[in-house]
Order: C-alpha cells, then structure tokens, then sequence
C-alpha cells in the first residue's frame, strides 16, 4: 500500500509506517518523546508499538482517563501540567496512539504547548483511522459542545496500522464503520455498493486506504473548509446534536459517534429527498443500509426539542442559520441549505416509522 | 504616521487606526463582534473606543479580571463559555482592548474558538503597543510558566492609539519604555541613545512607531523564531524567570513586566561583558541607564536559586539547555550562547554592587 500524501505530510500504512517512523525519529533528534495514550491503547496496543521502534528513545508514556467525557480543556490542563513537569521543551514531540478523543486532544494539546510543539498521530480505532488522520482538525469538547475549542494543525505523520483493529470489539468497528459509509455516500456511489456488501472487518485494510485517499482528495482542494470539504460534515449537522444530547442525558445510554451520525444520515437523506432531489429509493436504502447495522433509537418530542436546541450550537452554523450539507444522489453533495424547522421534525418521523 | 504592513494584516495608527476599523467592520459582515476588556479598559477605554466607530453594529461586551494572575486556560475556559452562550459563530470577531494580558489571551481565546474566528488587537499599555502588536503570538500561562500554552496566529489588523496612554500611571508607562529600550539594545545604539533622553511620555508616539517598526523588521525576516528572531528574548530569559517568581512569591511585591526585564537586561548585560565582547562601558552604561527609571530589587540567596531552577522551563529553552541571546555591542546580538552556571549568580552579584 502506497502512503498517502497530504501538501504537509504523509499517510504511511502497515509496515511502511514503522519503517518511516524510525527514519524521522532517528532524523528528527527529538529533545524527548512522549506518547499519550488512554488506559486501553496503554494496555493493548503500547506494547505492540513500542516493540516495533528500533532505537532506545527516551520515552514518557503519559495516560489520559478514556471516553469522551474526558475529550476537555481540563484533561488538556492536567496533560500540559504532566509536560511541563517532565521538562517538555520546543524540540519535544508527542505521539498520539489512540482513538479520536486521544489524537483529536492530543494534536491540540501538542499545538499550543509553548506554541507548538511536533506531533504524529497513530489511530487505533477504524473511527480515527478513515476520520481524523487527514485534515489536521483538532480540538476538546466545551460541556456539550463537541469540537468547539481546537485548531487546525498538521501532524508530522499519521501512521495507520490495522493490526490495531484487533483491539476493538464489533460496536466500535461499526461506528467507524459508518464514517466510511459517509465517504460512498458523498463522493463515490459504486464504493457505497461495496462497503454495503461488508459483513466482518477482518480484511478490511483497502477500504480504509480508499476512505483515507477520499478525504484527503477533498481536503486538498479545501483545506479551510470554505466550500467542497463542508460535504464531509454529511450526518454530522444533526448527528453531532444528537450525539452530544446522548453525551449529556443521564436517561440515555451513550451513543457511540458512528451510531450518532447514522442516524444523522438517515435524517439527514429525508432532507435531501425533501429539498435536494434525492431519489426516493436511494433514500430508502440509505435508510435500510443503516438500520441493518445500528440499532434504532426511539426519540421522545423532549429528546428531539433539546437536540433541535443543540442543533444551533454547532459550529459550522454562522449568522444563527443552520445550514446543512444534502445528497443529490448516493454519491454527489449540495451544500449550504438551509432546512426549515417543520422538516427536521418530520425527518425524527422518517427515521421512527 | 503611515500603516506599517506585515504580511498578513496592517499596523495602523492613531485616526486613521479607526477608519480602517470602520471600513474592515463594514466589509466583513462579522455576524457578532465581541469586545473583550478587563475592569480598566472597559471605564477607561471603551467608551472613546465605542465612540470612533460608525455604524450600530451588534457589539457584546466581554469582561475579564485584570492582571497577569488571571491570564491562565481557566479565563480562557469563561471566555469560550460566554461566547457560546451569547451564539458566538464561525463568523464573529474579537476585538481586544486592554494591555498584553488581554491581546495576548483575547488572541488565544479567537484563534481556538471553533478551530479559529477572526480578531483585532487595540492595544492599550505601552508595552502591548510596542511588544504585542506584531508578531502574532498569544497565549496564556500556566501556574508560574509564562506564555505556556499558546499558538503563533495574527490578527486581522491592530490598531495604535497613543490616545489610551494617558489611562496610565507612570509605573505602567515606564514598565512598556523597557522594551523599547530593548529595542534600541538589540538592533539601534541611535535609537537607544535618543530613548535614554526621553524624560516624558507626553509626546512618544513617534517612538512607538520606530519601536514597532524595528520589531516588524525581525520578525517579517524570521517569523517563526529560528534566528533572527531570537534577539527579541534580550533581557527575557532571565527576565522571565524572575517576573514567574515574583508572581507566585507571596513575600514579594509584583514586579512589572517590564521591571523585571530591565533586572534581566542588566543581568544579560554583565554575561554579555563575560562571553561575548560587550565593551565595559556600555555594560556600565545600560546598568546605569536602567537603575536611573527602575527601582534596583533586592533577591535573596533563596530568591536567585528558585529563579534559576525556573529558567530551565523557560519556553525557548530545548535539549534541557539554557540558551541566551547576549550583547556584542549595543545594537548587535549574538544568539544561542550557552551559560555556565557560576556565571549566573555572578551576574546577580554585579547588579547588586
């Protein structure tokens, strides 16, 4: 598999990824390196790494608490405190072997400490690998708010290895699973035909090089996110209100990510068959599709005020509108439509019947 | 006073300072914009600040505690949380009227907030006017380490209006004189000997303008620190450490920013005359120049070993070495000189001779 470039770095996968990360290691002469983890990636996938470096690195393993009720400026505080104790200095470097609350507070923790300091990313979730190893976001949540307070900030290298994967149990590898759906569903119709076909994750390594190369090429032509990239927010204007009202709501089992924008993408096709011209039968095998996968939620009028409430919180909504990223068909996005009130309600219908 | 450009936003000054404001405001379409003051500039400075400005717009004002205890993630957190709630989007400002506390937080705080929103510094102190206002560096501290957490992001535009200087006490105005002193140090012996004349700061506004210009010089030749740049830490290295210490020493006063740079300088004075060539005379002369506006300090054998402990944290120190940027003559720097540390205590002793 050929790494994946980006204008400011590479994606290198499998066993080229441990071979370029020793080169830059032993290039880059690194002051210290330290590696965030959380308990689990401590405890299955640190060794497994570290077995794979070949020079003696003085490293500082440092553990944050896991979940995303930790993903906040708090654990930011405590890991810059642990940082600045163990004499982190501008030519330290972080490596951030996790999931996507780990890289995601990792990469910003790495970006304003002493105003940046380098960082790569190791994503050992299928979540973190398709998601959040291109595009440099980074960031914490702010109490319900997910992603309200980050920057965007390019790692050294991302290193995607899916020997990782053998970490994680079936719920996690679908809700990852789901943002690789999203990449068929906006960009590529006969990659949604594929991945629909997908029944176990074992050999699932050249999906996620065709999710990565997706995103990136999107990202390369919008890096800030002025026009095209906003179609990777597809599921997520609605799924990221939901997600986060499930975070908060003690009467609410968690939602994990991927399950959140499923049912993000489900509304969100009976908006684009509403307003954007979405074939009805496309919209009821996106439907379908997901509900084959991720358990219905039942959502009471009170659940869908509140998230209605979130929904203008989010932070791609400017000037008070909410504006939504819709399907014309199963692979080709609009962006920037503004949805009315009554319709969102009825898509919460859609998606109960 | 024409506008000094740097590559990606203007200085401007005095009335044409607010046309520009005026004109930015009306073009942006900011869907909000926030002010952000402490206590002082929000009596002192505001409603002159208010009154220059043209159209209604939707201003919300934002007030912070005054003074470096309270430049901390902790004021940064309250920030974010006000934004949110009063629907701060994508396409709001910040304007930041105060002194470095708030533009250096107030930057932090618009440059994390949603991955980033726009902002524009009024400076108010002399010190921020002259230090603060190019560069684009922001942060905030971290218990006793300066400026730790933090990201390099510029302004839309700052906005220089001497006007805000009668606000402040002849204790605050000489604290921001230091660093044009430095100015004069590190790159013009003329500008040094012209500032050592000035007895008033009735009439510095042209001053100002050669200090922001000297330091938009460095910078625009070396913005991201790697050389050049370096010579504007003259005086902070051991500054720093000493301005930390007596922030979070109860039995001390709190020394000015300033104050403690012209202790630093002092000190960075005498190594100079040790390792790199600065003549006698002018080591003598910059004592003597400075102890003449600065109270001389006195510090404790406990004082100095707590003050060097804090230096190896000091940011711009890598590899557990403390680097310095010394004298070779007033106006000409050398940079990444090592230090034994008998040396340090030695300078100690020379500033209190």
């Amino acid at each position: 598999m050929n790494s994946i470039t980006t204008p400011s770095y590479a994606v290198h996968f499998n066993q080229i990824a441990y071979t370029e990360l020793n080169k830059h290691l032993s290039q880059s002469k690194y002051s210290k390196i330290f590696i965030l983890v959380d308990e689990n990636t401590h405890n299955y996938c640190l060794p497994t790494f570290l077995a794979q470096i070949n020079e003696d690195y003085d490293f500082e393993i440092i553990e944050i608490e896991e979940g995303e009720v930790n993903k906040n400026i708090h654990t930011c505080t405590q890991v810059w405190e642990v940082l600045s104790e163990l004499d982190a200095d501008r030519k330290s470097a972080m490596i951030n072997l996790g999931g996507g609350v780990v890289t995601d507070l990792g990469g910003f923790v790495a970006s304003c400490f002493k105003r940046g300091i380098d960082f790569i990313n190791v994503p050992t979730t299928l979540l973190s690998m398709v998601d959040a190893s291109v595009g440099g976001k980074t960031g914490v949540d702010l109490g319900p708010l997910k992603n309200q307070i980050g920057v965007i900030n390019q790692p050294q290298m991302v290193l995607i290895v899916p020997e990782f994967l053998k970490t994680l149990n079936e719920r996690q590898l679908q809700s990852g699973f789901a943002e690789m759906l999203k990449h068929g569903l906006i960009r590529d119709a006969a990659y949604w035909e594929s991945l629909k076909a997908v029944l176990d994750f074992e050999n699932i390594a050249d999906f996620i090089y065709t999710s990565v190369t997706i995103k990136n090429e999107v990202v390369l032509q919008d890096p800030t996110e002025q026009n095209l990239r906003k179609i990777l927010n597809y599921g997520h204007t609605l799924g990221h209100a939901i997600e986060s009202y499930f975070l908060e709501s003690p009467k609410h089992d968690l939602l994990l990510h991927g399950e959140a924008i499923s049912i993000g993408m489900i509304l969100e096709g009976y908006l684009s068959f509403k307003l954007t011209g979405l074939p009805e039968s496309e919209l009821n095998d996106i439907k379908a599709s997901f509900l084959a996968r991720y358990k219905k939620t039942t959502f009471t009028k009170t659940d869908i005020d509140t998230i209605l409430t979130l929904l203008k919180f989010d932070k791609k909504n400017s000037h008070g509108n909410v504006n939504f990223v819709l399907l014309k068909n199963i692979g080709e996005c609009a962006i920037d439509i503004k949805v009315p009130e009554d319709l969102l309600k009825e898509a919460f219908e859609f998606y109960a019947e």
